[in-house]
């Protein structure tokens, strides 16, 4: 399977090695050179005889070159099946010569655009020569040689030298790497394309009748992922749309599938947070939800106790540190193994309370030494590590595939602002009966909600979110489910709660476990023999009075909602749990009784105008 | 910027209406047809004069046809700036005429490979003539018209009859679509050649230098969206592979984004119950989870009264309206307003419940004519109604965009069977302690979990999900969540919920929610007014004590989780609601334990060996 290379036909724009290897190639392996314009020059310039394509083809160059190798004696000479008596026949009597080998560039197109180039030069640099070289010569790879980057020339002289011919294993590597250089290079006129029908509004009457453009996605494999969202959802990866970048920096470890999407959603979410407060923040997801979301605001001490942190260290930690203790303490057992995101450089407070944790990775904007090797040595050095990159700016729509559907959307790229909040209170007092935490704490629960997989709502105190429903079938049911999470957030902070006589050596999250089945108090018999084991003396029962008679005392805390509540059953049930504020968008044909029902609970409501649905 | 056209080269492997546009184009309107081979025949069988190439180009036919129109005559009359002095001057001098416009079709290189083709017959498929003429008259479309599916033959020639000529929009647009073909074309070629180098082992190493290819995902917008996931999440749109289909055609109604979602997931869900079971499916859907799920199994007679059908009804319905009654009933709180599926055509049966039921739309295989007109009057006509097309098959890989990554999956195509149920029973008494119901339940919730969003659960009883716990942060408090699912669903049988009197006029809905928080029980005072007003006489409470009770009677429940039980706590949790049998794929450090768990609490446990998250 070894072709010897007697004509090999080379053009060029990145010169880079050329006149190295077709020194080579003539002066050590007697092989004629057929080149154009100013690969041509490049040669002769160096010493080198070649031939001009219109002097081989006996066609003058015409059309100011746009029309140069588009000739039978060119494409004859690549295509021909060597050893077919009728191909061979043919050549003879066409006077066409065998052409071994083409080494090529194609015209930088993308780099044209990317310049900044107006349409017509865009145009222009679409190559329509080189790609059909490129293509003739990897489809007759069984006899041809196409050689498409500087990077390949010392594999060919090496391959060249050893079997005195290109091997069929390297013509048909080179083949395929030049089928995917023609794919890019046309994908990206495809999507430069659709985008100037985009812009020109040319393209999005027609779309019922079949003919208009089809959008083409061309991504760029970064890396492989084990596998998806499952161990059998083989094969996986990740990549960048072809010519941007990705958002992230994989810093340590291996984040998986599950793992990205967290990071994304939890770095989104940190980031707006951070713009929207002027503090620091932080989130805690778990699949693709939060468990918890903070910004820094101070610890009072009972909360401190709640969180075994004394309140002298709670006094001292950065913000950064500060804002992901809460976050991480909103749910601990949710957290566990969570993925966390800060929107602040990570110092060594952060890293340090994030190394006791059970935690499978972070997203920040950066890391200060120590806390990159603190985090990096955690989990066996498994931790995952990712940097944001600054200013990364995603495409205005996403695309996503499911059971042969694609779907396509604007990302949510709506900015939450206190404007939101104060433009439209719907309840007695008006925007005057919102007090600046209220409206800082309506703030989080929104932006926290908006990365809430859906339905979803969320309840906000202190800047910190104490109860995050998350994908449920019904409004209401969401706000159970988080109201409960509001209770046992409240409950740990109760003094027979505080109080619990932990046996030595019963293990942080442990501990944590225990106080919420403390408070839940629905053990069965099998299970209330383990619970007890882990105290010195067993603890008198939170009784429901005790549960009712502190929960009276909850109050100042805002819910906000994903969608408009479309009956009052969910702001009952708010009202169980201190609810003061309410953000909604509204729009419900129940919005009077709704806010109605607001009023006899005393509870101050804004309307947003803007659902948050997440998916 | 309108081209009269006087030269059309016709080269095309469908021949779908060719004939018909080329009788325009030549009798009508007085354009000369080039052409080859095959296309030459078929226009002259139908009394169309056409020209040769070879005999246009001077230049013999040879090599088998390789070389047909790659040749300066063809190339040059195509890519000749039009009114540019030097050009019109070269055309002259080098006898080239302008070809105004190119109508082809590319070899079938993606159907050659689907069709199980070897190598060198794929490479034979590969098009060298077609792509460059295709890409020399779009990237001219200044002046030439690029034609490449039969599905723009109209336009075209309505734009003539219009215009006498094609404008540059069209020249564009169409333009636009011939390079998104050649990319996709050239994305098919490298991935197939990607493939084959990876099966010889020649590839893996050369994927960190740059080489490797990219993925071209080529997209035809099929309808627009009113908006996305939200309002504000403008353009969108559902688009479908290049040349593949949908899978769902819409008989009725506008569908959005999220309808969408849940139909794929709903009708995913119904298709593999249907496959597994043998029976008649239907799920009711919420939010891309399921409230609901069911096989067609028969109603006790109690369970007839809690859903308010007499079982004569219930002994009459048609299996698939015996599905549907189960999956709505499991949440009917939930259920309201659901996407709604089921595995087989829809009948009277089943349309007359779904009427008196809120529900935004449906998918299903089929519709008898009297259920498909009971459906569209539904909504005062806006009642969704999507057919599933049979034997679609989607992609094996999906890509999904989000914050700037591109994911990459193996679709979830695991097939659920009863030997994942029964390979691995690890608690006492092994496979022999399974009965058929139970294997059937196990099916039925893991399916079920398979296409709820993670972390889930899913609880079963006689063929139907009586709780689904979708989307939270842990395990157990999906089991919790869940859990309390399936002790409403109980309740709702006890013979002081079935008793209960309400006033006449009290609406379907309102009892079914009434009914809800009355087993519920925690009110606040506000609510309780409201709540004792829809009954004659003020119901008595149902106690904690009573509850109990009647719980402690449920038995024969099935469990199933997306992903191993970490602690025991879930069974512990599961317990309390009737849990006999529990399918989980197992993989956890303290399988031990939790099969120890299973074994005190007397419930048989299969390890799937399956994980089953769903985002």
């Amino acid at each position: 399977d070894i072709v010897p290379i007697t004509r090999a036909l080379i053009s060029v724009s990145d010169k880079t090695g050329i006149v190295d290897l077709c020194t080579f190639l003539h002066t050590t392996k007697n092989v004629e050179l057929l080149s154009t314009g100013g690969t041509a020059k490049a040669l002769r310039d160096a010493g080198l005889p070649c031939i001009d394509v219109s002097e081989y083809t006996g066609s003058p160059e015409c059309l100011d070159g746009r029309v140069k190798t588009l000739h039978p004696k060119v494409h004859g000479g690549l295509l021909a099946v060597r050893g077919n008596a009728k191909h061979e026949q043919d050549m003879l009597e066409n006077k066409i010569g065998k052409i071994d080998m083409t080494i090529l560039n194609l015209y930088p197109f993308a780099a044209t655009v990317a310049s900044g180039a107006e349409f017509g030069q865009c145009i222009e640099n679409i190559d329509i020569g080189g790609p059909s070289m490129l293509r003739s010569t990897a489809k007759n790879h069984a006899f041809t040689t196409i050689v498409t980057g500087p990077d390949q020339y010392d594999e060919i002289k090496a391959c060249i030298e050893d079997h005195g011919g290109t091997t069929l294993a390297l013509r048909k590597k080179f083949a395929a790497r030049a089928f995917a250089l023609s794919a890019s290079y046309d994908s990206a006129i495809a999507t430069w394309f659709a985008k100037q029908l985009e812009e020109g509004g040319e393209s999005s009457s027609s779309s019922s009748n079949g003919s208009s453009p089809v959008v083409t996605r061309v991504y760029k494999p970064e890396f492989p992922l084990k596998y998806g969202c499952n161990p059998h959802q083989k094969p996986a990866g990740i990549s960048s749309l072809l010519g941007a970048d990705l958002p992230f920096t994989v810093l340590n470890g291996t984040p998986g599938y599950i793992n990205l999407l967290d990071a994304a959603n939890a770095w989104l979410l940190v980031k707006e947070l951070r713009e929207a407060t002027g503090l620091a923040a932080a989130s805690s997801f778990k699949h693709v939800s939060p468990a918890g979301a903070a910004v820094a605001v101070p610890l009072t001490d009972v909360e401190c106790a709640a969180y075994e942190i004394t309140p002298d260290a709670a006094a001292n930690l950065t913000p950064t540190a500060l804002a992901y203790l809460r976050a991480r303490n909103a749910d601990p057992m949710c957290s566990f193994g969570d993925y966390a995101a800060v929107s602040d450089v990570v110092d060594e407070d952060t890293a340090l309370i994030l190394k006791k944790e059970v935690s499978d990775g972070i997203v920040a904007p950066g890391y200060t030494p120590q806390a990159l090797d603190i985090l990096k040595s955690k989990k066996g050095g498994k931790f995952i590590v990712l940097e944001a990159k600054a200013n990364f700016v995603p495409d205005a729509v996403e695309y996503r595939e499911v059971y042969g559907m694609t779907f396509s959307q604007r990302r949510n790229d709506v900015v939450i602002t206190k404007e939101h909040m104060t433009k439209n209170v719907v309840t007695k007092g008006g925007v005057s009966a919102l007090t600046e935490d209220a409206i800082r704490d309506m703030i989080v629960a929104s932006i926290c909600v908006k990365y809430t997989q859906s339905n979803s709502v969320g309840f906000a105190k202190d800047g910190m979110m104490v109860g995050v429903g998350a994908g449920q079938q019904s409004r209401v049911d969401c706000v159970k489910l988080a109201g409960r999470k509001v209770s046992t957030w409240y409950l740990r902070q109760h003094p027979k709660v505080l109080g619990l006589q932990f046996k030595a050596g019963v293990k942080r999250q442990d501990r944590v476990n225990a106080r919420v089945r403390y408070i839940e108090g629905d053990f069965t018999d099998e299970e209330r023999v383990r619970w007890e084991a882990q105290f010195e003396t067993v603890p008198e029962p939170l009784t429901d009075v005790e549960k009712n008679e502190f929960m009276k005392k909850a109050t100042g805390v805002t819910i906000s909602s994903d969608a408009f509540f479309p009956f009052r059953d969910s702001i009952d049930h708010a009202s169980k749990v201190g609810v003061s504020f309410v953000a909604q968008p509204g729009g419900s044909v129940q919005d009077a009784q709704v806010t109605e029902c607001c009023d006899a609970y005393g509870m101050v409501m804004s309307l947003t105008d803007v659902r948050l649905f997440h998916h």
